[in-house]
């Protein structure tokens, strides 16, 4: 019998005990969390078979998912390298950014045992067990680092199946630059919306109250948990600095064009955002719910 | 019996139409389009009960409702000024900017014509009379630039109470400073970040397919239309360059933020930002679906 142990049972750790459940009935669940509340509606609504504490069950473990922040994942790393763990465990993470957590994961991976780094590509604004879904990242791409040729990697993408992802494989740097550009620098953009629109409409009548489509739908990231996106912000500051800088460089740019009247270049603009954005929404039409793309 | 001319009968004019339709089954509604497909469809589906063409009918309307984009509108308040309109007409329009339409409007009003100013704050990427719903702009804010305080507001109000917008006068200066921020402005940013992404990922595994969650998110509003969004940003030139500045100068003191590993400060950016992004969720919930704000 397979036994998983999970640390970390908030949204992502939970999402991801729950489709194990329903694709493999008999696989048994483990999980650990400092929230008892979080341990107690798991094991009632049969999401988990048991709940450890301080990695009590860990030698019995196949495989291990540190599914907490990032800072917490290295710490666990850490303490695991301590431990005697089960032969041929696979060990893997969700955390946001990969390469601070390949680093940690050297102390592991020098004892043998194997780390392939995990990072599924979706969410939502909730948080915590109770908010788990099956099917939370269902058609969403899950990032993995790690050799991508390797049996454990196989063993964990059949693990993972009942999530219904699509499969990709990066190095840690990739991983860090693509998710600085599609998740982090848009949080950034959002929040700083937010921000200076709120000081901008000071004064005017209406105010924020005035905030409506084009603005409702940018910002609309921007309600997300500020503790982790501080936490995110520290853990990929040079990607994100360095992409951020990049789309400021390409406002700038708009800005002039406004400035000069330039309709042939603001058209240009325009329309070359409006076909690469379209055929985002076309590609999603047609995807195929599971899949594997070899990076 | 009141009768009504609609000049333009795409998404805001059929929309504007149907709510009257709705709300005064007995009005009259005449419509001028260059897109005899679209009076047609519209005259099949009882929206309108007559087509007018080159103001054949414009001496009978009591309301002639001007729903071109604002470089038509700007030609058809020159065109009304030299025709004998119905004493006591009430002429308004929907154009997206204010100062421009305003001015425009002044030959027309020296001849003692009523205009008031006129720019509902819903939409939707679909285009076209097939597209509008009576429904479209409920408990959206309908701007009015003009005297407030006029019959010919209360009119205009009473006649699109089918709406069910929220009303909101202000000075053209301030419409056209709002529009800038809380709709053109975000366009921009939502335009930059697709065309941005698109070359930072060139050459990456995955490339555009990978964009997902936040960046879909916040670039939705990037698939609307090129050709209006170019008008819109000559026609609002001053105010959205002015915005987008600023914007970009919050931009660059968050990724001095980021660069120092501002923990503190970043944490104060996204509290900031996720209370006031919240706060307009609770307005929403709570809103009433139609009364008035003077500004």
């Amino acid at each position: 019998m397979t036994t998983v142990l999970i640390k970390g049972l908030g949204l992502i750790g939970s999402s991801i005990a729950r489709a194990i459940r329903k694709e493999y009935p008999t696989v048994k669940i483990i999980a650990e969390d400092k929230n008892q509340d979080s341990l107690n509606f798991a094991l009632r609504n049969h999401i988990i078979d048991q709940a450890g504490h301080n990695w009590s069950t860990v030698g019995r473990a196949d495989f291990i998912i540190l599914a907490s922040p990032v800072s917490q994942i290295i710490a666990d790393l850490h303490a695991l390298s301590q431990l005697k763990l089960k032969a041929g465990v696979v060990v893997t993470d969700v955390g946001s950014t990969k390469q601070a957590v390949m680093n940690a994961s050297q102390e592991l991976q020098v004892k043998g045992v194997t780390f392939i780094g995990g990072h599924p590509m979706a969410g939502s604004h909730l948080t915590g067990a109770r908010a788990g879904r099956s099917d939370l990242f269902s058609g969403a791409y899950y990032f993995l680092v790690g050799d991508s040729q390797s049996e454990a990697v196989s063993h964990l993408e059949h693990l993972l199946a009942g999530l219904h992802v699509k499969w990709l494989s990066l190095t840690a740097e990739e991983h860090d630059l693509i998710v600085a550009q599609i998740s982090h620098v848009p949080h950034v953009i959002a929040a700083a919306l937010v921000n200076q629109t709120q000081a901008a409409l000071t004064g005017l009548p209406g105010g924020m109250d005035l905030a409506a489509g084009g603005f409702k739908s940018v910002t609309r990231i921007a309600a997300s948990d500020p503790t982790m996106w501080q936490a995110i912000m520290l853990s990929n500051q040079e990607n994100i600095s360095q992409q951020l800088g990049d789309y400021i460089d390409h406002l700038t740019r708009v800005k002039k064009d406004i400035d000069d009247g330039d309709g042939q270049a603001l058209l240009k603009f325009f329309s070359s955002a409006q076909a690469a954005r379209q055929s985002l929404n076309r590609r999603d039409r047609h995807e195929v719910n599971s899949h594997r793309i070899h990076g």
